[in-house]
């Protein structure tokens, strides 16, 4: 992520979300828990975890400083372990990070901040859905030339092309919903993954610090089950691409030979410096540009399955972090975006029907396209109530 | 699919469940299925249906030659259509097709394929998965060597490292069953999605359709929303990926300097035509050479979801139907190399025992330790009750 | 590669020469090539070499049996060379494959079958190309109007629209070219990379076999240096991306709206059964699925840089066969299918011009834009001889 | 690019040629540039020409602002030109990015930026491949056991194995100097990329261009021909992915169980906070999984082949910029952390021969194959001569 590149791409709070300050808090928030969660069921004192938890509060993070040093251990968690150990001092700082490993905070840091980016994108998503099925609902019996191949196929109506991209969002948004609630687990496993230094309160630690962080309980630890990551960046990936169908929709509806939507000309934007007759949808093109995006960062994440013993050797651990943030980042980015352009786009009913009069297509009874469309389109409205 | 290069990595009975035939089938059942139900719903006679039946049963189908026909009109739907008609004959031969476009047929035949595909791909997974818990419970306090990074970190079991390869293959289980219930739909809308040639009996046509075909029914036709590809790709995916985490420890562990697991020598596999001495862990090396072609094909098959209109116009569809085949056959070749691996793969417990004292990580007392892993293990197994 | 799917994106020819037949004969002729390298320079008797060139010719292959075999030892070379040594029988069968393992004869194998079907591809590239130079040259003058973002931008000629596809695919031919000359080398290592076994001989041995195989001789054996397989394939992904911006604006400019090209109708290609209006661009279509599919397939191959030791333990080499066949394949398929597409391309350029009238985009004097794009043109035609 | 996952990936000086205030210096630089090749042929006052120099050099820029305002036309160069207008002023300010278009602009400083960057990623690369000349020499005859699939296999020595990494890096390094010498190129084609603003002096005013920028001068306005930075992109690839296997060596090599060699110590790097006795093979873990990074990156790029007519409709080039910087940054920071671990690396041959002892592998003579062994070392450091 890059404030010149992505600025454009990813909207201001959810970038806040995923930034490395964002990333660094959730660190130091699953360091509290962990000592909440261990003073809770007595393994630790509770003025230690207290102490934890106020030097975390008092704690200046530098996260350029952190990841610099970052390379000697491989993680950004050793450097900040440290750092918290230092502010908390004394007896109390000792049990920072008691029984864990880097991974356990720097994976549910992850998941904490893939749950708070959920947050913004869902209802980003759910603004595209409900602007789709407005469009759905006013376009219901709104004639249009239906285009395979992209050429003329037979009548359809805007409603119907509405719904469709209603139906892509929906769909994609019950996977992520169901992904969020079911494969966002807590990480806890310590240096092998067996939770012997906690010995026989590990179990208890792992829940309490799962309800703490509002977080799965993970049957085991997943240090190398990447399973989690792997649903996570599908799910996006899915929802990106399906808000990009309606992206690429309007790109070829907004052609100057098509001319039958347009994007607002909101703000001034799509235009063009050289050439002021341009109406650009560029909303549109950003949207595309973020599913793109959005999927070269989820197929690296599904990249990284068959990692190595009880923690990855070959870097495909380590190359999570950045596709992960890029993925959440880059698909909220796509939703934010087409929810902009649909709630704003202009509709040429005039010239879908002119377009629908010049294609040649065979004429059918506009009475029973109207309505099988219309039945499809009552479908996708009926399955959101 | 070659068989020369894929005989090794996709067992035969799924490789014809996957193959030409298979799809050319599938596509005759559709339409057979397709004239019965618009029988049933009184749009078409029922004799036309049962010739229709008849014809698809006695026609002898050439997949070569209907893929050399295929490139005039991109698929090869198309030609197939021709030549059942050809075969019915008279006017039942009007009958078929009825209201469908070629898409209709070919997507509704990959269903049909993937659904049987997943009937021999769930059972090998099942059997990786059995393996794998058996492999828990009996080495439930072996002691053994954790790495991470390929590093000696701590003593754990080889029953969790074996419970940790049960719970991925279980997570992949129960996201490829969800997809294949949920997201295995029917497809028929049409030339333009609408269904307007089948009046007002649409709903009821694809209701019937989906019934005999035992698929889903989808709220809208899918012809451009490939959510229903992208989701079972990417379950596949993530099965292959799982049950290659576990071939990637097995060929770890089965170096000759570690030398705690072996393949089993089961006729002869394994060996080398030049080095006698040598035991490779071959079937370890192609499933994780298994998973890394699966993982390309449903990455293909991702990366097509923003489609054009109501029907793809720069290949993304016709780029599907490889891609999916393929994930379907290396998925399903990886759980089965997988099952035959685990069944009998030989465990060298002492071989664990000394490999782990001779590390110099800490001492913990083994008491701690087995019972933290013996806890996770019981865990694991515990949740396929 | 399947006949249902892959006869309409692969010319029959180039299926032929990256068939599993032809695998399996080059594979042949590496072994035949080696015994009479190893003749030349006296490491064997020459009658032994003769024995083993006649076996060659004699021996009967079913590819389809000798991949089954393959699970055993994870390549399809031993039990190729298992049966070559049967069929040579004697002493002289002794000498099969002498000193060689099964990935020097894999490895060859697969270099040979790339220049037989680069020996394809070029000539189809070129055809494109020659198109392409034919169309600037006839429409250098044609005024059209550029579109960008999808959006009239300021007129342009069709000719330098078509010269941009000559440049594109020209350089892509270039690299092809280099790669083709530079980096098809010859694989023999021998089981350790050493080849000990040939003793002081080896480098003779690999110099003469280069040349009998008309191969490079590369500087070490290449067993886990796979830059000449990076390098190939993205050598493939760039010329079917090339021909595939062709395909893309052709898509894009058939359009009903737009009007300006549209593929012959040459033998009914492009004809839908449904709709008998229509007249798609499918060669075009074909030909962007193609392009997608060489991407993924060269993208697999670019993914298995990083090797273990003298020989891939992970699978990565493993899972480039299937991939280099594919790369080859629909690569080569992508330039057949658009050579004959531009080939007889039909040009509106009334419908160009009255586009670019009713565009609305500023007056340009066409003086100027002409002689502007023309002189493009001309660079790009005068690059040609 | 975050300075929290990144500063371990990236060394800070390339981080620095390549984040966003490069990307905004870069494209003032093409305007200055452009200005100054314009009065060079008197298409616009020299006068103009300066005052956009001195502009130019007393602007301050906010990287992140131009980012916010590139959402309004898809590129931060709009804004960045208006600013700059805007700094310029008067009649000169008129002069500010005449003829061009916004992507001209981008392009041309992305090429800029490619280059300083590839200024830095060779040293590196060089220093990678002096450190494997250097081990390949001093341990031309280190006996040491060849491992194929990860077994034993026979007899070798570590200089041939430091010799393989030599080639990988040398051939790549070759690849990478073509592709910078040859197709990295200025770009200048106006909006409508027939440069028909310039009139007669659009090709002087590109040959001055390339010559101030130090660019090639491509045939044509290469907005929607991607081939130079598909071609950049796979040599940084291969780049990455060979010095990647260097690093995957060093990490199997490294386990404790071979024990033949260690990164070192150097700066305490390495060290794990829970587990003292460990010794990570960091660098090459991290350098692994920058590997991965470059390719995903690579991939991305290699991926918007086809673009639309003149200008990308769909994302795909929007999509490049922050891909190109991840595929630059990244592969020096492979680079750089192989050239660190290699320079550095302790290399225990006692280790090596007893492993090859313990092997059980048939023994060969020593004299056999460390003459071969040593032969091809000898060859690959020829060819560095």
């Amino acid at each position: 992520m890059s404030e010149f590149f992505d600025a454009s791409f990813v909207p201001a709070a959810l970038a806040r979300e995923t930034d490395d300050r964002a990333w660094a808090r959730a660190m130091l928030e699953v360091e509290v828990a962990l000592a909440a969660a261990q003073a809770e069921v007595g393994l630790i004192p509770a003025s230690a975890a207290d102490a934890i938890a106020s030097a975390a509060d008092a704690i200046s993070l530098d996260p350029a400083a952190l990841g610099r040093e970052a390379a000697r251990t491989g993680t950004p968690a050793e450097p900040l372990v440290r750092a918290l150990r230092a502010e908390v001092g004394g007896d109390a700082g000792g049990w920072v990070h008691h029984g864990a490993t880097s991974q356990d905070v720097v994976d549910s840091a992850a998941m904490l901040v893939a749950r708070r980016a959920l947050a913004q994108i869902e209802p980003a998503l759910a603004a595209v859905a409900e602007s789709c099925a407005a469009l759905a609902e006013r376009h219901r019996a709104t004639p249009m030339l239906a285009r395979t191949l992209l050429q003329p196929a037979l009548p359809t109506t805007f409603g119907l092309v509405a719904a469709r991209w209603l139906v892509g969002v929906d769909d994609a948004r019950r996977r992520l919903r169901e992904v969020a609630e079911r494969r966002l687990a807590v990480q806890l496993g310590g240096a092998a993954g067996t939770l012997a230094v906690l010995g026989a309160d590990g179990p208890a630690v792992v829940s309490a610090l799962a309800r703490r962080l509002d977080l799965g309980e993970p049957t085991l630890p997943w240090h190398t089950l990447r399973g989690p990551v792997h649903a996570l960046a599908g799910a996006l990936d899915e929802a990106a691409g399906a808000a990009g169908k309606a992206a690429l929709d309007v790109v070829l509806l907004a052609q100057a030979e098509v001319g039958e939507v347009a994007e607002s000309r909101d703000g001034d934007r799509g235009g063009s410096s050289s050439l002021p007759h341009k109406r650009n949808p560029i909303g549109s093109v950003l949207a595309l540009a973020g599913a793109r995006r959005a999927h070269a960062a989820a197929t690296a994440l599904t990249g990284t399955m068959p990692q190595e013993h009880e923690r990855s050797a070959t870097g495909a651990w380590h190359s999570e972090w950045a596709a992960l943030r890029d993925a959440l980042a880059l698909t909220g980015g796509v939703a934010a975006t087409m929810a902009d352009v649909l709630d704003e786009i202009e509709v040429d009913a005039e010239r879908m029907r002119a377009n629908l009069e010049a294609s040649g297509v065979p004429e059918l009874e506009a009475e029973t396209y109207l309505a099988t469309a219309g039945a499809f389109v009552d479908r996708a409205l009926e399955r959101r109530r």
